[in-house]
């Protein structure tokens, strides 16, 4: 049993040396890849995917996980495994169930195709020419209705699935064991409690955001960023800042998590906000405990899980009133001539103004989720096949008035490369993906109650800028367990408690009644 | 026959893809890498390698090519091929020969050493340490006697290789076809020239460089290697520069050609000169036909043949005085305050002023085969065992001063981080590499005198920074063959003649003694 156990371990680490040499690919084409040289970049990305697919599921792996698991089946033999390899033979199991259904030359084209359809949607948001994308979208919806059918979920395995629909298949990538319909009664809770919340605001003053509308020059905000990373405790000898089209946090090596953020010299909030979500998930990479750091267990519980994460360090800590009252003078220091005149509290106020906007990374946290709602109805109706792609921009422009009351004809220029153009997530056939968002802002507040009440003084050390204490709480609580437990496990060993909207949304309906007086 | 070819070509390929994955790995681990993720980084280099060799040498490949060999031994057979796929043939027959000999272990242990080997190089020559890096170089040398034995060279195989020793086996992945005892030859006649070129050179007044001992900040040098880039015809959309420890190029996609240089605020031409070095390798690689871009005959003759273009374009390009004549005005206008009251003839006298220094890739013409004729001394001892890795500083030291009459008690700072550990070269295992620079040498100015006799107008062109003709010459005259010809093949096919030392010293000689007024 040792010895098939120690195999195992051998299997999952070349998967993971494969998968992160793909990643430094990945990360390559996002930043610094000359133009010319996507195609064949995608032609590599295609190979090592179909190399690390071929050799996770060749028959020795069957054979291993099947010896191991009649052993897991047995009382007994499952208590003669310690419990930290017992939850490696679960991560194990179900990647290699995921990959079995796959066939080789399904994973070799489709990767193949998202690297191809990436570089088109880079070139089409560019250009605000959604025709140029919608091929590739097509093709995205087809590979990932396709791989949801391989698993065994949709119409076609009726049998086995019967309540569970394709994009079902896909939401379980990301969120196990969390199904659309589930997801669709916490939305609509959240969707009617926001648009309300929103519709109040909406008739307050607002606070003066004039000072941000200044030049931030690229070389200072980045400059900036490199000591945010630092103040948030961003190990930079283990990681890295760069800039992409879209900001992104990838592992290219246990030692070696790279964020990325984008710069407008006219928006200091946009790249210094991502620098601080994306650090949110690179310090989870970086925390996962030394005795998980050679196993697929030190990866996220789940994509909600990691947003949840990213998520608190950028709303809950980065738009709190101590972040700003321990920060802004680093800030001001940075930009002296453009901020020498204002304060940590016109600026707390400042990066807390509900505006709705067409940008889902710009938006403000009352809205923000809204932009998701948006984004699982469209999606799921893609998947379903209800919603024709080409129809998309349309019914985005429409969800966009329903939801965010924007209109096209507002003085904000409304166009394909700020609406259905502006995410990379169906670019790369992530359908599924955003609800991790949403979700992430309920497991976020559900955790922090938590939190607060386990450090009453939490406020006042983020105003003296000592994180010391907060993380150690998010080691022992939450990165300690890596992907041990599924999301819902991990929730209630921390709060006793099932996944609700309530905690956020008094978080939520709390800050802002105080700040727009309501 | 048919069908043989084709899988032979689709192991080519994913042969090549690999080795661009590991080159993007490499890349990266030489311009980004976090400083903790090197070791992580040794590993997938290692798998990568390994999986690579193991695809190559399957059974199934040398079935191919033996089913195939048998064919192009018939003469028939052979015409039956288009001369292309007979060099296909060729080259893959000399590939798969190399890596069959070798074991999976082996190469897999070899490229970890030399991911570790080389973090540590680069640590050691920033601490100015070279006990630091003794044990690495060791293994180095230890793991590049074993692999010239795997192939059959040195005393163990003295049945099949009588005559040629460890080094010659070295050799022979760079240069095909040239022992050590025959470059012995041309480099004994070459240092005895270039010695008493030297000697004349040092009675002579030496050219105004003062106005080159000024700063000139880094973000200044980096924006006129972008112009340069251009202006030497380097295409930005199938490559990009960037900086690291040692300048070099690689092609991570056949439209993804890197080079990379390195800046000090107090040399403006250290970095200038890599620049147009390297970009000599990216031109070579940039051009070759399509038709071989998509086979392993895109790639230079030999190391040499590599050489003798970046070499070309630095030296009999680069340090021209056509060249500045074309290009000084643009590089005043990114520097005016330093070169504002200089001219082109000044900068044409600077660049060519002839000083010993230790620094080899700081070297100019006359003294730079000096620094690869000492390597090659101290490498094809180090690699026979005559010389002890540790007493490397020292011999270096004295070698220094016989070869280049430089002593550590000058004016320059003396120190190992300077000397034995300034080249990145034995860092890697790459011993039998160096000889190329000078061989470079010899080749590029052969191949120049066919160039100026088919093209008598070229500095008039230079001057103009009109590169159209000469790039036409070298498309149709080198770059067309890819590695279809043994590096004498090429030579011969485009001169006529064998390899000479006196094309190079009649340049040398004419050129200098024009300059110092000999």
């Amino acid at each position: 049993m040792k010895a098939a156990l120690e195999k195992l371990h051998a299997i999952d680490r070349e998967y993971r040396y494969l998968e992160r040499a793909s990643a430094a690919l990945q990360w390559d084409q996002e930043t610094y890849l000359p133009p010319k040289g996507v195609e064949e970049r995608a032609e590599q990305l295609a190979l090592l995917e179909g190399i690390a697919h071929e050799r996770l599921i060749t028959p020795e792996t069957g054979r291993l996980l099947g010896e191991l698991g009649s052993v897991s089946a047995n009382p007994r033999g499952d208590e003669s495994l310690p419990a930290i390899e017992r939850d490696f033979l679960r991560v194990m199991r179900r990647r290699y169930d995921r990959a079995v259904k796959l066939p080789a030359d399904f994973v070799s084209a489709a990767a193949r195709a998202e690297g191809l359809s990436q570089a088109a949607w880079a070139q089409a948001r560019r250009n605000n020419d959604f025709a140029a994308f919608l091929p590739h979208l097509t093709t995205m919806i087809d590979f990932a209705r396709k791989k949801a059918e391989y698993w065994g979920f949709g119409d076609r395995a009726a049998q086995r699935n019967s309540a569970q629909s394709l994009y079902d298949g896909l939401l379980d990538i990301y969120e196990p064991g969390m199904p659309a319909s589930e997801i669709g009664v916490l939305f609509t809770v959240l969707r009617d409690r926001l648009a309300a919340l929103l519709k109040k605001i909406k008739l307050c003053p607002q606070p003066d955001t004039g000072f941000l509308k200044q030049t931030f020059p690229i070389e200072a905000q980045a400059a900036f960023n490199q000591k945010l990373m630092a103040y948030l405790g961003f190990d930079q000898e283990r990681g890295r800042l760069d800039a992409s089209a879209h900001p992104f946090t990838t592992t290219l090596g246990a030692d070696d998590i790279r964020i990325t953020t984008r710069y407008f010299p006219g928006n200091l909030l946009s790249g210094l906000f991502s620098v601080i979500h994306e650090s949110g998930h690179a310090l989870y990479e970086m925390g996962f405990p030394a005795e998980l750091r050679r196993t697929c267990l030190a990866d996220g519980a789940s994509m909600a899980i990691h947003e949840s994460q990213s998520r608190f360090w950028e709303n809950v800590i980065g738009r709190s009133r101590p972040f700003w009252q321990g920060l802004f003078p680093t800030l001001r220091d940075c930009f002296p001539e453009q901020l020498g005149r204002s304060s940590a509290e016109a600026l707390y106020r400042a990066v807390n103004e509900v505006k709705p906007s067409l940008i889902r990374v710009d938006a403000d946290e009352v809205s923000y989720s809204l932009h998701i709602i948006l984004r699982f109805e469209l999606e799921k109706r893609l998947i379903s096949g209800e919603l024709a792609p080409e129809k998309l921009p349309a019914v985005w422009r429409e969800y966009t008035r329903e939801y965010l009351g924007l209109e096209s004809d507002t003085n904000q220029r409304f166009n394909d490369a700020d609406g259905v153009l502006q995410d990379i997530h169906w670019s790369m056939g992530s359908f599924g993906y955003f609800p991790s968002y949403a979700l992430g802002n309920l497991y976020g507040l559900q955790f922090t109650q938590k939190l607060k009440s386990d450090i009453p003084e939490l406020e006042s050390l983020i105003a003296a800028g000592k994180f010391e204490r907060l993380y150690t709480w998010l080691k022992d609580t939450i990165y300690c367990w890596g992907c041990r437990l599924e999301p819902a496990e991990l929730l209630f060993k921390v709060t006793g408690a099932q996944l609700q909207v309530n905690p956020f949304l008094e978080y939520i309906e709390g800050k802002y009644t105080e700040l727009y007086g309501l």
